[in-house]
């Protein structure tokens, strides 16, 4: 077993990573993340103006996988996510769905307790996810790879089913992969609408693998019961067009049924779902059922 | 109980109805609903070219509630919603999310069995839901009221969640209300992204009711176990955008808590849904659950 620690933290998931720990495919580990604050909102007063905005959103890691090269497609399982005891929500002027009506900056604290999370005295269930998780992006990759922005390498996603118990996919575009993580929810909506979630320190524990699966264009979810294409672009159009055009092409190749009939099962049994429309990209995810499918995805 | 016929049918949810027939708050009715071509495609061999475009997107009524006036709101419970025993799927160039990459019109013909709908020799269970239900829209609303678009009347909205036993409420603009359905799909994935669902001819049961409900903006749907608004805009981040401003508004009233607080507990754990991306106007429904409210939203 592996054990990263906070000290070792990236904010972008360009391809120039190097690995500060390796696994063997098969093999486990913990990454202790830091909130999307890097620790640095600690209560109810403090308010985001004068934080250091460089060490923002960091992402645990970055953790080699021993073997993997790009054209592979990386299996990351989620074991287990272990809050911290309390998270904080923070509202800004301008951030988030409804930024122009927020006049100023507002944090609440949310003690964690017996796996609920207390917001003005109703407790609600938690339901730990991973907001942020990737692996290096490639060289020829255009764009935004900041750790506060998702793309086709993974990174904010913001996806509430990055949840323990899930498998998550990632097309491989480094040697050894470089997989890094943080910005742990214990607690968000989809949508993720004022911008924050109840965002917490954690652990989070992984099994890594390197899945023989088919070829992805997005990273993937596999929760059980369905696999889900994960999308994001400048707006909830665009997200929304890309995860389509994945999900109907990769039912189409992994049932051998022509395209148009694909496309037309989407539009009965497939959902597309809003991860989250507050960062530098949009994300929605297509949710496939795999009880709708004749042939598991993948080989 | 009253009954309206097939042969009563509005494409445009607009100001000048006439009710076809009345009923008292709390009565009953059962309204027989065209598929959404008005039945006019028949077979696999038929394509969309030729059909009259003039009585597409049909809805059953419409049905006057008596007494029901502005400034009300209108509660429809659906009781049931029985199928046809067949549906269709189509596909056509330019229309859907992938329209651009679709060569030519396709149509499929699903038999509806046991509850289930058979795509491809894939049994797929049916969660029967009306696309189109609405009111009669206000003079001075701004804009689109063909049946195919939705809006603050209703209409179009494509939402998963008006099923057997969700109630549906609509804010009242007309004397009356001026009630009509239609669009009923055997079977339809969040998104609709090929433009249809299953589409099929039905009877839908309601009971109607004037509720003594806070003011909405939006229609809204009630399915026990959440609270949702259906918003509508010219893409889908308006549409979000409307959702989210509904909902957090209707959070701070009925819940007496401060705007700023009902949006952070909205980031914790309102969904917000894609109901379908492919019509006029893009659906987005914030899904508020009513275990994390101190109140029962409403009066």
């Amino acid at each position: 077993m592996v054990r990263i620690g906070r000290e070792h933290f990236i904010t972008r998931f360009g391809p120039e990573l190097r690995a500060v720990a390796e696994v063997e495919p098969g093999g486990t580990a913990v990454f202790e993340t830091h909130d999307c604050w890097h620790g640095q909102l600690r209560s109810e007063d403090q308010r985001m103006k004068g934080l250091d905005f460089t060490v923002m959103n960091p992402a645990t890691g970055p953790l080699g996988i021993i073997g993997a090269k790009p054209g592979d497609t990386l299996a990351v399982k989620v074991l287990s996510i272990r809050t911290g005891r309390t998270g904080l929500v923070s509202i800004l002027p301008g951030d988030g769905v409804l930024g122009h009506m927020v006049k100023e900056s507002k944090t609440r604290m949310l003690p964690i307790e017996d796996g609920k999370v207390i917001f003005d005295g109703i407790a609600i269930s938690a339901v730990p996810m991973v907001g942020v998780m990737g692996v290096a992006a490639s060289g020829d990759e255009a764009g935004d790879v900041s750790t506060a922005t998702p793309g086709r390498h993974g990174g904010n996603m913001d996806t509430k089913d990055v949840r323990e118990g899930a498998t998550v996919y990632f097309p491989v575009r480094q040697y050894g992969a470089l997989l890094a993580m943080g910005d742990v929810h214990a607690l968000m909506g989809d949508g993720e609408v004022c911008v924050t979630g109840c965002e917490t320190e954690a652990e989070v524990e992984v099994r890594v693998d390197i899945a023989k699966r088919t070829v992805l264009d997005w990273p993937a979810i596999d929760d059980g019961e369905s696999f889900m294409i994960v999308a994001s672009a400048e707006d909830l159009d665009k997200a929304a067009e890309e995860a389509t055009a994945a999900a109907v092409s990769l039912i189409s190749r992994t049932q051998d049924i022509p395209w148009e009939e694909a496309y037309m099962l989407a539009s009965l049994a497939v959902d597309l779902r809003i991860s989250q429309c507050v960062d530098p990209r949009r994300t929605v995810r297509a949710v496939i059922p795999h009880r709708i499918l004749k042939r598991p995805i993948g080989l």
